[in-house]
């Protein structure tokens, strides 16, 4: 088996079908699936329970629930609207049923300026914020008894700021205090398939290496004070990923095809390590920092950042 | 004499003309003009240097300079680099000259959406950043024995956050720890003449009342812990200023002028109080909250906000 | 009564309040209004029957019509579906109801980039484009038998393309040859009152010296070949505008006022003319090429605009 | 050897260089190179003399100018000056020098909204625009005896406007009359190493297939009317293409390399028809469509667009 050295993939979901492709069992996770045949939604949740489990992930304790709904990168607007209902009852399993004034802080993650890690700034541009007001008119001036407060903020990426993302929000919210973050992303997949039509919902925060951009330090109850729920969307693929899993499907093809005479006898001498070299070399230096983006990239971010803020205001509401 | 009741100016030079016009001696309040006659550019200081001058003036205590400098709202590369030079010296003035080291956070103040308010994210767009590159690789990194930290944050207004900008600007203080801060913003001017050709930079951070949406509290040493120099240049006249300068016209020639005959002389049987009663009924309620601004308000503050960020990396290379 | 010389609006309806506060009667030039209490939408006709109808008003002969949703400036989703039904049946008047398979193109006019002309640009923005779709799959890759060729240019203004927004949209004409157009457009007000809360819908196409910029010819049936439907929405009032009436309204108190002792008497010496030179010289003319507009213009294009195309999505769905 | 089937490239530089890594001779194609060591830019012109040539080359007869400048990706103020220098010159070549009074129609072809895809219209905002200021107020008013008139158009992608951009170009065309278009777009290019570092400029106009969206059909001479001289700066490689790449390369070791003992005898049983059998079953049909683009696409965007529109604002200043 060839080593996964470069794979990366912002999805516990993705992180989970590796080892089971490799049939390796990883202790301290919980898998369960549903799906929703009428809406063409699976729902998926991976729980990582155990510090254990966590190591073997890559990534930390904590629940993360994926809701994959194929139609989501089409432009219907009744099915988005289905969606941002799912993606709102998922997210009030995070949230204290009982509390009626909740203070959250919405974060737009990402670079306005790069199409695909859009996501997080174009959420940010559309949420019903509310904050302000209560504090300056009362909860009676929404005309709601029960009001939460909302507040949002578009740190920018490094490049654009200087300063880490987690510098940014950790000073936030020591001033404003909000009980809670929702931390918005655009996500790196593994597979070009979830592409635009994944959205996986953690209660774990956003941990480095995750997100396009990887332009921040992790944003996590640990680091900002308070909890920090990630709603992610995988919008690019990273460009080593896809030369790579290619290049295991070929070496894969040379071992068992039967068409291909002979060439799988000898690839199996080959250990994994001799494998692992032969394709990293193969794979040009210059890919580094490259990603994979499909070319609607701008409409489809544009319609999940609706259905994500549409959520969001229903949730709040 | 017509109390100048709605009239608002971010420009300390426009409010001290407005005592001059008044002859109203203010205390406390030094006036210095110079006249570089080759670059058109008119330089004036205001120092507010006493308590008494700054509640006169409805300004705190500190140095304003204005540089007013008509081609500025024109496309001519050559002079917006003259500009960019006087402002670099300006600055300078505000800063310790010894210190090699800055640390210096740039706050893009105003609306990107609304197109005369964008002048601060506008310049932030434009800066060179290196805070984190010299964090991450040293000072020597950027080439240079001396470099000076540069990062930069466009908070986004009110609505859009639900905060006020002071509360996140004083959280990213306390995270990064910034030598000073400089904050850029659109301003208010009383003239429509001064609009897109007059910067202003004082050494008394932002203050209530100040640019353009005024969506924000203070933003000085006192409220967000170091020394704030504000950069404004006015991009709007509110709409009350504009009806209210007319009307203290057209009373002002009813009781004058000759040629107006026998007008003036009734006039003279209202008093201050009555004229002002007078004018307030007639502006009418919908004009709160409005502003008046050029038609191609796009180009110009383009060009001003690369003026100014072309200063700031002058100053801090 | 002093001439109304500097007075700009786009709406036939503000033209015609204009006559009917001097009681002046209009000939060729039909009204009519309706009132839509539950929906409180305020519905006027105004008719321009004949050339000298026309020339009274400054406006083409054609119909009119003005829906005046005062709750259309605010955020309120379920209203602004009301609002887009209504103005989707007004748009279906001037319509052929038999025609199944309209090629329509829709001109979004206006400055992208000043946010009070960024109207019809947004508007295109958010179309369901279908032209392309039909001419290279069939009506039936729509999955309707009967379907509208939907294309859409944002031509850009004067400034931008050094072009007559009209050379761009006949060459396009000629080239595409839809059935006919719909202009949507940012338009200057009269009345702050009217801004943001009133849409103009009428079948004479873009006429010179309408819209915000005023940065084109006509746009017609004459110019371009097809009909031109126009749909705008005033955000801002010429600065020169707000200045004038409320000198009016000075001049007007200064005549009439009883509690203005003696001064009206005074006053009605002056003829018309002599009054017009004396308003005249006191606005500044520095208000040339100025516009007022309210300083939450960003929100309240943007919901608008989406007011509009889903209007027209409706309409060509 | 495989066939090179799903390769795409905008570069003819790179094209040729196809043929030359088979060893194939390309008649009617004539290859120069300069190096100007100092600036470190390599100069290549290739040019297609015959339609033999063209045929093979699979790109219309014509010259394509490639200026290789890899600082070009860097913040360096002073090196985009030489290189809007050079730039500059190269276009001369393609223009008439007698002639005073260019008509030039610039088009920024693209999508704004897709980063990478953005480069079009971004040159377009910053031009000097002076055709309707030359119409309305003569050549004189740009205070220079011999003008130029630039206008320019952003036509927007097919999704956008439902039109192929040649009938917006044409229709333009028709009723502008420009001298010459001067069509800007982003590329794709087949090597990663050339992004952003390479500019190529040819007398061919755009032709099928050619662009990051492929979004249109033929720009040139024939379709358009007059000549078309292309900017193309390639800012992504098609997903396919890297990993095709990459599989050559694999298979080519796998043949070759005398470590991997053994396999290359086997794999010489196949003939090129086999192998390219194979790795097109192993491209997952997900990446047609895709991109691999860098994740600083925003900032090198931005940077050579500035490149682009200085040396055009200086060229027919």
């Amino acid at each position: 088996m060839i080593e996964k050295y470069s794979i990366r993939t912002d999805l516990a979901l993705e992180q989970k079908e590796r080892f089971e492709s490799d049939n390796v069992e990883v202790q301290g996770v919980v898998l369960e699936e549903s799906y929703d045949e009428e809406r063409e939604i699976r729902i998926t949740t991976v729980k990582i329970e155990t510090e254990k489990g966590a190591k073997t992930m890559g990534k930390p304790v904590g629940t993360y629930i994926t809701m994959e709904a194929p139609n989501m990168a089409v432009p219907d607007e009744g099915y988005h609207e289905e969606v941002s209902k799912e993606l709102m009852k998922f997210l009030q399993r995070f949230l204290d049923k009982d509390k009626k004034d909740y203070s959250v802080l919405v974060v737009g993650l990402g670079n306005r300026m790069v199409t695909p890690d859009a996501l997080g700034p174009y959420v940010a541009d559309n949420l019903n914020i509310t904050r302000h007001i209560v504090k300056e008119y009362g909860k009676y001036a929404m005309g709601e008894e029960e009001v939460h407060l909302v507040s949002s903020i578009v740190p920018g990426v490094m490049a654009q700021t200087g300063m880490e993302t987690v510098e940014i929000i950790r000073g936030v919210v020591k001033e404003t205090e909000p009980d809670i973050i929702i931390a918005v992303d655009a996500l790196a997949a593994r597979s070009s398939k979830r592409l635009n039509r994944t959205i996986q919902i953690a209660d774990t925060g956003i941990n480095p290496g995750s997100g396009v951009g990887n332009h921040r330090n992790a944003i996590t109850e640990e680091t900002v004070g308070v909890p920090v729920i990630a709603i992610g969307v995988p919008t690019v693929v990273d460009a080593a990923t896809i030369v790579n899993d290619t290049m295991e499907n070929l070496i894969a093809a040379l071992e068992t095809s039967e068409t291909l005479r002979g060439v799988g006898v000898v690839m199996q001498g080959y250990n994994a390590a001799e494998k692992y070299e032969l394709v990293k070399e193969l794979i040009s230096p210059h890919l580094n920092g490259m990603f994979v983006t499909p070319k609607d990239i701008d409409e489809t971010v544009k319609r999940i950042s609706f259905t994500i803020s549409e959520a969001l205001n229903m949730l709040f509401a």
